[in-house]
C-alpha cells in the first residue's frame, strides 16, 4: 500500500475532511469526514486500471487509515449504486467490519455484488431513504434526493456544531426525470439556509457550459429512431441506467416489440430493479434469446451491454459474429446509447466499425440518444447557490475538473482562500468554523489482480512492463565447477522476443556468445554465481540491443554439478 | 506478413485501384493505381501501434505485392510530409528500389528521415511541384495544390485513357491560409471538367458538419492568449505544423518575445522549414534553452512538442519537473495548440492535470487555439462537386468515416453503386470506363520492433500479452534418470507474478507440489521430457489459478544428469 502516513493527534473539537480516492482521478470515490471521535465514510468505489497497470483487474483505495482507526469508523454511507462508488466494498469488507448505509436500489445492487463473493451474510447493510435521520456520534446525518443516471441517488448532509458538511454525491438537475422524481431542491435550499460549513461537490462536468440534457429528451431521441426502423433494434447502454432501460421498454411496448435482455450485467440489473420496483415492465414483453426468431424482426428489441467496446461484451460478440444466438443483419438498427468513457474511444470505434461493416444502421454520438448523468456548469452553480457554503472542496474528477469547478465556486461568491483543491489523503481541518489544510493521511492505489489484493506493486508492474515490451530470454547452463567445464547448454529459451524460426541465426550467435563468456569467466576464476550471471546478462543484453534495438528480460539459470 | 494473396492475371486494358493501408484505420496510408503495366504508388505511411500490439514501435503496410511486381513499380508519389504518409519509407526502401516523388518541403523531411537510417544517398528522390507533369508509362501524372496542416501538400491526378484517377491527399479548403497560398480550386475544376473516372478522397472529417476553421483564425486565437499573458508563454503543437509555428513566431515578434525551440522534432522541423523557405523567422529572435533566464519572463516564448502527452516529450518532462533547463512557474501560460489524437485522450489529460497543479494558466480545447487539417462535410462536398467523379472511393479513415463520406458523395450525385467502401487489399477494377470489385491482393500489418521488421507476429504478441497480464514462472529442476531422483530443485523463479516476499507461502507450496508431481511421474515411469513438463505445467497452473485467479506463463526447465 502506497501513500504517505503522518501521525496526527486527534483534537475532539476538530473536524477533518479528506478523500481516500476520487480526486485527481476518475473513479474509486471515497471520502471521510472525521468529527470528534467519529469517522463517517462516504462511498467505497473502484477504478478501472490505467493502461500501464498491466494485468490489473481493478484498483481500490488504500484504506490503511480506516484500518488503523477501525473502532472509530461509524459506517460507510453510499450515495448511489455505481461501481465507482460501491465497487470496493467486496474487498474492503474482507478487512474491516462496519455498517453500510444505502437506499433500497443501492443496497439491492450491493447485495448482489457481495453474494458473488460470499460476503452477503456477514455484511451489516442498513436501509435508509432520503428522509432518514441518523444520529452518528455527535452529529446528525440526513440525506437529500438527487437526479443521476441511476435511481435512488442521494446526497449526504452531516450536521456538526460548526455547521453542515455536505457531500452532493453524483448529481444533475433533471426537470423532466423519467420517474417523475425531482431532486429535492427545497431541502437543499433549507440545508443552505441553516448554514453549510463545507460543500463537497461533483466536478465531472465542471468544464462543460450550460445544462445537461434531460433523460426524457433522450427517451424521445431513442423513440424517434424506433419510429424510423422496420427491422430489429439493438440498443446498447449502461446496465445501471435504469431510467434509460425503462424508456427502451416503454417505446418497445408502444410499438409492440418484444424485448430480449442480453449480457450478464444487464440481466442482473433488470432483475434487481424490477424486483425492487424501480423498473416497471410487463412480464410478457420479455422473450428469451433462443426464441428471437419466432418473432418478426419488426417486433423485436434487443437490450444489451457493450456500449464501451468491451471485448467480451454481448455487443462486441454480435459485431464479430461470435454471439451464439444473435447474428447482426443488414436490416437491423443499432443504437449505442452511451458515449465512450475516456480511454475507451478506440475500442468503441472498433466495435462501431465492425457494426457498420455488417451493413446495419448504426446510431450513436450526434443524435439525442444519450445524456450525461452529471450536472454541467449552470447546474453546479445552482448547487453552490443553494448550499451557499463557507468552504468548498470540488471532488469527483481529474484535477482539471476540480480546477474548473473552483472558478464556478468563485463566480458564486465563495472566497478563493476558502476553496481547497485537495489531492488524495490531504486533510482539511475545521476548528471554530475556520478551515485550513492540515497534513496528510495514508492514501494510494491498491491493485487487485485476480483475487490478490495488494500483492502486485511497482516491482511486479515494472517486470510486466519489461516483459510486455520485449519478452524474456531464459539462459540455462549446467557447469561442472571442479573441472571448470560446461556440462550442458547453454540453452536459450525465448518467449515474446522474436519468432524463433525467423531468428535462428541471432539465437545461435547469442548461444555462442554465452558459452564464450562463461569459458572466459572460468578461465579467469570468476566463479561466484552472481558474477557469472551478471556477466552473461550484460554480454547478452548488449549483443541483442545492438542487433535488434530491443531489451528483453534476461534470466540466466546456472546449475552446478 | 499477413493478409490474403490471390494471383490475378494482368490485362493490359485494365486499371486496378487498391489500398495497402489507410482504409478502415487511421494511419499507414498507401494506395496503388495500376494502369496497364505501370504501378503508381501514392504515399508510404506508418501507423502507431494499437494498445494490444505490445512492445511494437510502429506499423507499416505489407508491401508483398509491390515486391512481387518490383519491375513494374514506377514510383512512390508523396502527397505531403506527415508520418502517416511518409513514415514507412525508411523500412520500405531497404527492400525495394523505386523513385520517390515529392514537393520541396516533403522531400526535405524525407531526406532528414532517411539520413537517420543511412539511406539518404541510395534513395532516388525526385523533386516535383504543383505544376509538374510526368509521363509514367501510358499515363500523365499531374498535381494540384491543397491546403493542409503542413505546407507544400498536393493531390495527384493520373490521367488514363478511361479518364482521370484523382487522389486528393489530405486536404481542407482554407480561405485565409497563413502563407496566402490558396488551394488550386480552378485546376481541380478543370480536372473535373475533363472527366474524372474515379476520385479517392480524404474521409477524416466526413462525420463533422460544416467547414473547418481557418488556420488564420487559430493564429488570432493564440495571439489573444499572448496579449493577456504577462509571464512566459509555452506553446505545444505538432512539429510539422509549419503554419502554426510561423504564427507563433509572428506574434512573439510583435510582442517582442524571444523564442526557445525545445524538443528534438521541433528543432529539426524548424531548421528544415527555415532552410527551405517555408518558415520566415528573424535569426535574432531565437535563443537557447540555457539562456532563457537572461530574459524577462514577459519576453520569452517556448515552442515545444508534447501536445499528445507523449511520456518522453519536452512538455511532459516540464510538467513533471524533469526537464533540465525549463521548470514551469505559476506565472507561465501554457497553450496546448492541438487536440488529442484518438487513443491519446488519457495521456493528454494526465499532462494537463500536471500542468494545472503547477499553478500555471493552461489554455487548451475550447478556445480557438487549434484547428483540424482535414476538410469537414461542406469541404468534402465541394471537392466532390469540383471533381464530379463517375466512381468514388472514400479513403483515409476508419470505416465509419468512409461510410459517412459515402452519404456525402451520394448527396452530390454519385450513384450508390459507383461508390466502393474498400478494405485493405480489395481491388476495384476499371474496364471501358466501368468499375467493379475484383479480388484481393496481399495486404496487412508489418510490425516494427526496434530494428526488426516483421519478426514479431501473432505468436510473439500473444506471449507478450500473457507475460504482461500475469508474468512468468520458471521452474528449474535437475533429475537423475537412472535412480529416478531429484538432484537439485525444484527452484521457482517468478517475474511479474507476485511480490515474492508477500507470497512466500504460495511459492513454497507450489514448490512442494512440483516435487510431488515429479516424484509421482517417476514412480509411474513417466519420464519423457515432454510429459514431465506438461505434468508440471498443468499441476502448477491449476494450483496457482485456484489460489490467485491468475494464469502466469509457466516454463518448466528439466535437466537430466
Amino acid at each position: 500500500m502506497g501513500g504517505t502516513s503522518t501521525l496526527i493527534k486527534q483534537d475532539s473539537d476538530k473536524i477533518r475532511v479528506f478523500s481516500l480516492g476520487g480526486v485527481g482521478e476518475i473513479g474509486k470515490n471515497m471520502y471521510v469526514v472525521e468529527v470528534d471521535n467519529d469517522l463517517i465514510v462516504v462511498d467505497a468505489g473502484l477504478m478501472f486500471p490505467d493502461d500501464d497497470m498491466l494485468g490489473i483487474d481493478v484498483v481500490i483505495p488504500d484504506i490503511s487509515y480506516l484500518l488503523e482507526n477501525e473502532d472509530r469508523v461509524r459506517g460507510i454511507f453510499l450515495t448511489h449504486g455505481h461501481e465507482d462508488h460501491i465497487g470496493a466494498l467486496p474487498y474492503i469488507l474482507q478487512k474491516i467490519s462496519v455498517p453500510i448505509y444505502g437506499t433500497k436500489l443501492t443496497l439491492g445492487i450491493v447485495k448482489a455484488k457481495l453474494s458473488e463473493n460470499g460476503l452477503e451474510k456477514s455484511a451489516d447493510l442498513r436501509l435508509i431513504d432520503n428522509n432518514s435521520k441518523l444520529i452518528v456520534g455527535t452529529t446528525t446525518v440526513t440525506f437529500f434526493r438527487t437526479n443521476h443516471s441511476i435511481p435512488d441517488s442521494v446526497g449526504v448532509c452531516i450536521e456538526t456544531k460548526q455547521g453542515s458538511i455536505v457531500h452532493t454525491g453524483d448529481f444533475k438537475f433533471d426537470q423532466n426525470p423519467v420517474d417523475g422524481v425531482i431532486a429535492e431542491i427545497g431541502k437543499m435550499a433549507s440545508i443552505g439556509e441553516k448554514g453549510v460549513l463545507c460543500l463537497l461537490s461533483d466536478s465531472t462536468n465542471a468544464e462543460r457550459p450550460g445544462v445537461s440534457i434531460s433523460e426524457s429528451v433522450v427517451g424521445q431521441g431513442i423513440a424517434d429512431v424506433f419510429y424510423q426502423s422496420s427491422g430489429r433494434i439493438i440498443v446498447a447502454t449502461f446496465a445501471s441506467n435504469v431510467h434509460r432501460i425503462q424508456q427502451i421498454f416503454n417505446v418497445s411496448k408502444a410499438m409492440d416489440r418484444k424485448v430480449v435482455v442480453s449480457g450478464r450485467s444487464m440481466v442482473k440489473i433488470v432483475s434487481i430493479a424490477t424486483e425492487l420496483g424501480y423498473l416497471h415492465i410487463d412480464k410478457d414483453i420479455l422473450i428469451k434469446e433462443e426464441d428471437i426468431n419466432k418473432y418478426d424482426d419488426s417486433k423485436v428489441t434487443i437490450l444489451t451491454t457493450g456500449s464501451q467496446g468491451e471485448p467480451m461484451s454481448a455487443l462486441t460478440r454480435m459485431a464479430k459474429g461470435a454471439h451464439k444466438q444473435i447474428a447482426i443483419k443488414p436490416s437491423d438498427t443499432i443504437i449505442i446509447s452511451a458515449t465512450p468513457i475516456p480511454g475507451n474511444e478506440k475500442s468503441v470505434t472498433k466495435v462501431v466499425d465492425l457494426l457498420y461493416r455488417t451493413g446495419a444502421e448504426v446510431v450513436f454520438g450526434e443524435k439525442n440518444v444519450h445524456t450525461t448523468g452529471h450536472g454541467c456548469q449552470e447546474e453546479l452553480k445552482l448547487m453552490l447557490n443553494l448550499m451557499k457554503p463557507k468552504y468548498f472542496i470540488p471532488i469527483h474528477g481529474e484535477f482539471k475538473m476540480q480546477y474548473a469547478h473552483r472558478s464556478l465556486a468563485k463566480s458564486c461568491g465563495v472566497k478563493n482562500d476558502n476553496i481547497f483543491l485537495i489531492d488524495k489523503g490531504e486533510v482539511v481541518e475545521f476548528f471554530n468554523g475556520e478551515g485550513k489544510p492540515s497534513g496528510k493521511v495514508t492514501s494510494g492505489n491498491v491493485l487487485i489482480d485476480g483475487i490478490g489484493v495488494g500483492d502486485v506493486g511497482n516491482i511486479v508492474l515494472r517486470d510486466r512492463r519489461l516483459l510486455s515490451n520485449d519478452g524474456i530470454l531464459v539462459v540455462v547452463v549446467t557447469l561442472n565447477k571442479e573441472n571448470n567445464g560446461i556440462i550442458s547448454g547453454p540453452d536459450i529459451i525465448s518467449r515474446g522476443f522474436v519468432y524463433v524460426r525467423e531468428s535462428e541465426k541471432l539465437l545461435d550467435e547469442a548461444n555462442k556468445l554465452v558459452a564464450e563468456t562463461l569459458a572466459k569467466c572460468m578461465d579467469e576464476n570468476v566463479n561466484e554465481w552472481s558474477s557469472l550471471k551478471s556477466n552473461v546478462r550484460d554480454v547478452l543484453s548488449r549483443y541483442l540491443y545492438e542487433k535488434t534495438r530491443r531489451r528483453p528480460m534476461i534470466l540466466p539459470i546456472i546449475m552446478e554439478v
